[in-house]
């Protein structure tokens, strides 16, 4: 079969690869219908993460079970599945209490060893714990097939749990006024899971004309082009100089979580989700201290999340597909990856 | 009237100050029957925090009212009161909200322009939303006197309700496995906070006996003598090498910081009560990232709690007095810093 791999920076190929297989009782083998390129992959693109030359790449993705171990019960071969961006066991105290992120057994899609989600297949260990069933009337080729709906779904494997979970982070809730800084995909879907959980008024920082667009379908109230200082004076000028009850840091750098400090408000709390690269330079403990603002956040329990989250999408109440303005098919990956690079676009969407 | 003043690093002195008298309508003054030193205290007089030479001193104290202001309705001469380490309006946001550390026109005592807590009296400003009554029958001088317990509540003006602060930010809860950084008087009353919320595992961690025997007192259920990298291993050994769910840091020093994050369970907190001084520098934000540790506390609402924590300590469920362990009165204060820097005393007991 075919999958993504990277060499070096801005070194992403498309070649073939030995077929999945199952290995264990609990692998099943998925066939890939959609797969994404998150932001975070962006590291290892731009040589700030270390890879294996050769590595696989890629964690959010959904298909159609092709292949089950002998243990596994929960899914069969021909239904639909979304996975999350790490696998879990779905029995240690860890995953018991739903911080399946942080499994005994548990595993990055990518890691040596194992497949990577840009790809035609992928082999899934513990299946049952981390598979979650979508209907298998969403699939493109059926009668009520519908791509968008699909697309959204897609966004469970990471980026719209991962707002949510900076949602619950920051403490979101009926009534909050919400701060989000970033406008990538993950801010944007951070808009969205504040909206759905009940927030007021959501300001969403950002300087780019279409993210705020989204921003604003999602349910922005405010946008904030301004950085650094300026938004935080902006963001005071709108909330009578108190800041967000609820503000979310969804970027990583030293610059988005100083902003994020600055503009909560006492009493508050910072939820980040953005994968620090300088952003713990900026945790100024006196400030928390002196105005008791909370940081917290992390690595997204997503496959948690799913069950809560995947009715809400297929009703319609959150629909997180626009995030999603490219899409290309394998061979057009690298180019995919460019465009999220230089950011001529948000989100690639792979229909391998 | 007399009251402790600080002129310079180690140059505490008690000396005739004007009287107190109601300048607002919204004051009391306070004849003081019980005050204390408090570690925060040390900072100042060790030179390692700035003050103006001369500034009065002491922020814990208790005792009865003499004279009101025009307005005042909560309290009236002869009542006896237990005041918050800050003062408070009542009515701004902040205090609507139960974080009356960041009133908008709160205040710190010794402040310029106020009063100190070690000190014959001291005038109160918004005496009806700072001030709590307790029972008069505790004066120590009516038959059913009780200075035990007086010296018990007079702990709620901080340290108590300052170990109570630390264990919500750490979200201690029934069943959970706590551990606790620091043996000063408010780790040991985190300690005594986290019994009270049901911890059933309690862990401190320090090394001076006396210390430690206040804490099993208190409910620890293990003491752990070694620092740093030592006291990381004990603890996971203690805890399946998970770590501590709820985590302490009643210290605010780098090494203290850097244990309590290495001791948290992942999906854990930290909840920090430390002054700042140098504990930001632990704060590792890939570390809180990966194992979704959160990082929660600062200035303490004490005001907030004493509600709930006075019948507690009235009926004797909770009794923190044993904290003191020298008394001293106004000619002696100089003597109980000296004893509580040097680690003599645990903490200092002042009846002017």
């Amino acid at each position: 079969m075919r999958a993504t791999t990277i060499h070096a920076p801005y070194d992403i190929r498309v070649e073939e690869v030995p077929d999945p297989r199952i290995q264990r009782p609990g692998d099943a083998v998925v066939r890939v219908m959609r797969s994404c390129i998150c932001g975070s992959d962006l590291w290892a693109y731009r040589g700030e993460k270390a890879v294996e030359p050769g590595s696989r790449i890629g964690h959010e993705f959904l298909g159609m079970v092709m292949e089950t171990g002998s243990e596994v019960t929960s899914v069969k071969p021909g239904q639909l599945v979304v996975a999350p961006f790490v696998w879990s066991d779905g029995v240690c105290d860890y995953c018991a209490e739903g911080l399946t992120t942080s499994c005994e057994h548990g595993g990055f899609w990518g890691d040596p060893g194992s497949d990577g989600g840009q790809g035609e297949a992928i082999r899934v260990p513990f299946a049952d714990a981390t598979l979650v069933r979508i209907p298998e009337e969403l699939a493109p080729d059926t009668h009520d097939g519908d791509s968008r709906l699909l697309d959204a779904v897609l966004t469970l494997s990471d980026v719209m749990g991962t707002g949510h979970h900076a949602a619950l982070g920051a403490g979101v809730r009926p009534g909050a006024t919400v701060a989000v800084v970033g406008d990538g995909a993950v801010g944007l879907c951070a808009v969205l899971a504040a909206k759905r959980l009940g927030a007021e008024r959501i300001i969403a920082l950002g300087r780019h004309e279409a993210r705020a667009a989204v921003a604003r379908k999602f349910g922005a109230t405010d946008v904030v082009p301004e950085r650094g200082d300026d938004a935080v004076a902006v963001v005071q000028e709108l909330t009578r100089g108190q800041g967000a009850h609820a503000v979310i840091e969804a970027v990583g750098t030293e610059q988005s979580m100083s902003t994020a400090l600055r503009i909560a408000r006492p009493g508050g709390a910072v939820g980040y989700v953005g994968v620090p690269h300088g952003s713990g330079n900026a945790l100024d403990l006196r400030l928390m201290f002196d105005r008791n603002i909370a940081v917290r956040g992390g690595v997204a329990p997503v496959r948690t999340y799913i069950p809560e989250l995947l009715p809400d999408v297929l009703d319609g109440t959150i629909d997180p597909s626009p995030v999603f303005d490219m899409t290309v098919d394998l061979d057009g990956v690298a180019s995919g990856y460019g465009a999220m690079a230089d950011r001529t676009a948000l989100k690639v969407l792979i229909k391998p």
